[in-house]
């Protein structure tokens, strides 16, 4: 249930798409194009490895949720629904949880 | 219900930390120590950034499930449910959609 | 010869360490601190595997410069000297070239 | 003068661009594609960033050295010499030091 979050984001984020870059911030990165997204997911991956280094429970949560959100618009950008990811992992991973090789 | 998936992953990473580093990819990951864990995500969000400049579509989805997978594990090592991360996406952007300054 | 301008940004790094923040980019970094240094390399990095991405020569040729700038401020924050980096290159590829397994 | 190990490390990248992928290391990059090298990058950028915040002088000056290795592999994929990277860092920082607003 919990999960669907990201696929509200998703549906949001496409929604931001024909949205004004002056009031939402979805609409700025696609106003500023793909680069700038790409960029920020390279910095959340940055700043997520560095607070698991500085061992900030509160910022490794906020980081990592940073870096899964801007993946979200990542996909957004390019139409491809989160749900396909979300296929992808429960391909690998579900039913019966990680495959004994995982 | 779809996000239950990221939940399950979590679990089975929780579980993995006894296993046999022989038989199982994350019981590998775990013995290596934290520092391998974060240099896959890394990797993995530079790989994003490629598949995404390369266009190519079922790498995209490929890729981004292997960043958010990793994330994961690592949060599994420091025994941070993956619940927190959702719960602070729904903070920010649940029930009424992104903000509108999103 | 050309070279030396990388020692010459570690000592001019080394001494932004005094200088006023609101004055000097260095000296704005150090006062942020490590993560913040830190955080700019996987920004760089980014930017620069995007450019290569781009194939936009001239922006290649800049984010290499930013990616490598940024690595000799964390280097003098940690002073550690840039020669320590540029004779662990020459201790590998040096004289002879690359070594035949490089 | 230390510098020239890293134009040295450019041009026996090149000459390895025609060598045997099992014979060297950067044949072997250069032979699977610029992805692979860029990928590199990515993760010689990780590993820099938690070198550093694990306070390993070592591996800082390995992982650093590391990053510029294959940052110059990937300038002389694209047969853009390295000595535009250290001109540019020579026009913003050279001569009288880091600009005042540096």
């Amino acid at each position: 249930m919990s999960g669907d979050i990201l696929k509200m984001i998703y549906d949001v984020a496409q929604s931001r798409k024909s949205g004004d870059p002056a009031q939402s911030y979805v609409a700025k990165l696609f106003s500023k194009g793909e680069d700038t997204i790409l960029k920020k997911i390279g910095e959340e991956a940055a700043e997520t490895i560095i607070a698991h280094k500085t061992a900030d429970r509160r910022q490794i949560v906020y980081e990592t949720a940073d870096l899964w959100f801007h993946s979200i618009v990542a996909l957004a950008h390019k139409d491809i629904p989160v749900g396909e990811v979300l296929e992808e992992l429960e391909r690998r991973y579900g039913k019966t949880g990680l495959r004994a090789e995982e």
